[in-house]
């Protein structure tokens, strides 16, 4: 079973009728206030899957492991509001939990959001489980689906830096892209956790639609051009690196986009196509797309 | 640090404005509808420490990830609405899904609850981490708080059984409880998780208050009974094995509680005193209850 399979067997088992959107998304949603929806969303940080303990501070352990939940938040057009958190420990250990709460309450201050609840379990491996609670505005929730033919493709930031530091230092667009949806007509969003292949095949699946990607317009982090020996190399760190955590967005064609939204770079790479085919265009060059992004199993 | 001191540093950590209650109950509360609140919650089992592998099946481990998330919603006066679940697996495996799925569908149905999202990641060790969301009328609301000297102690079932079975058919009394607080004057309430004296001893701290303890009168399982070389043994078992999943409660002296709900048995226990210690008494003779119940470091 890969891991899209072992998705659709538990959406095929697991249907809400009580929720505005269930297993579907990168957040479920559920009804809130008059004006508001609850939107929560949960992703956990595994010792050596997602951090290995010589690598990285618990500091950063601890900020990613919110950073994560919040892109998730934000690619629904939300805020973060409420967290609980699940920790697993070999041993209890004053520093490991002194320095994983700095860094969420770096976090928490940042992004205005509060620690609620949690739950401390020995564990062999460390785990950091974040279940997150997010509002949105029923007016401006984005989902996957809503892409037409004609809309252009948008990425906020650059893309394939998870290999190196980046990935520990993640700061998810909330602001910006709050102020995006509420200015320009925003037709459907999704976060790049997986890879720019591998999210954007998830949009165009979940919005019945195709695309076409401008390879040569890729934001290709300086990082990724580092680690690459040609061009050629660094394009595939781009498309399919997972964790880069940018939200990917598609829009009305005549919306005027900026290119720079409070400091952060957004770029046209494509347009959302009728013919349901996932195509790249590089230098004259066409070819197919595939879903080469990360997959757990 | 005991577990005790890592959540007092985490409240101390985490202080919450937005929340109605947060790091600080069986489950955090948010405000909802207008009649509503939210009430949120987290609990994992974790390999080799919730669970051994050849000693339960998946059904069961699913259900039982489930039921310990419901009776912390229980002991709040709740009934469960959405779950999210964490599943950590070292590789995708159809069976082990599969037969997990169908233990948590067994509960949903039973609960009336839905699943509404989730994460899956490689992990070396099993881990079950499930974030649930439910509903509780704001004038039906129970915390920790609330007991006041004269009240007397109740609760659910039998207790120390964790040992055997039990801990793994875990059916946490909401339509029960839920039945009770409509209709008679419930003080506080908590869930016996932990063991019976660590979870008294953790009402009475939030209340304010001390307890008498009738020792003879705690309902002992005869799974306990059976375990046990002699009557004091068994009591041991009664008062300090973690993972009864029972409800404890504390009403107006005056209420006249039934001995029985919905099938389920309810014993008088104790009082609830004035004098801030933490009594049993055994015939005629006078002890302190000491919190001796389960740990995780």
């Amino acid at each position: 079973m890969t891991e899209k399979e072992i998705i659709e067997f538990l959406k095929k088992n697991f249907k809400s009728r009580k929720a505005i959107l269930g297993i579907d998304d990168d957040c479920a949603v559920i009804k809130y206030t008059k004006n508001y929806y609850l939107i929560l969303t949960t992703d956990t940080l595994v010792e050596n899957v997602h951090f290995e303990l010589n690598k990285f501070t618990w500091h950063q352990i601890g900020k990613k492991a919110i950073a994560v939940n919040i892109s998730d938040i934000c690619a629904m057009g939300g805020k973060p509001e409420f967290a609980l958190i699940s920790l697993g420990l070999p041993q209890s250990n004053y520093k490991i939990i002194s320095d994983i709460t700095k860094g969420i309450k770096e976090m928490s201050k940042k992004y205005k959001f509060e620690i609620i609840g949690g739950n401390l379990t020995k564990s062999e491996k460390i785990f950091i489980d974040v279940f997150m609670v997010g509002v949105v505005e029923k007016k401006y929730l984005k989902t996957r689906k809503g892409a037409s033919p004609g809309n252009l493709i948008y990425v906020t930031g650059t893309l394939g830096a998870s290999q190196i530091g980046k990935q520990f230092a993640l700061s998810p667009p909330v602001f910006q892209i709050r102020q995006l949806i509420k200015k320009y007509k925003i037709t459907s969003m999704i976060d790049i956790s997986d890879g720019l292949s591998s999210d954007l095949i998830k949009l165009a699946e979940r919005s019945c639609v195709g695309f076409k990607l401008y390879i040569d317009k890729i934001p290709i982090s300086s990082d990724a051009k580092k680690i690459s020996k040609n061009e050629m190399e660094s394009i595939k760190h781009a498309l399919n690196d997972g964790e880069d955590y940018e939200i990917l967005f598609t829009a009305e064609r005549d919306e005027k986009i900026p290119h720079k939204i409070k400091g952060t770079k957004i770029t046209k790479i494509g347009e959302i196509t009728e013919d349901k085919k996932y195509i790249g265009i590089y230098k004259d060059k066409i070819f197919e797309i595939k879903d080469k992004g990360f997959s757990h199993f």
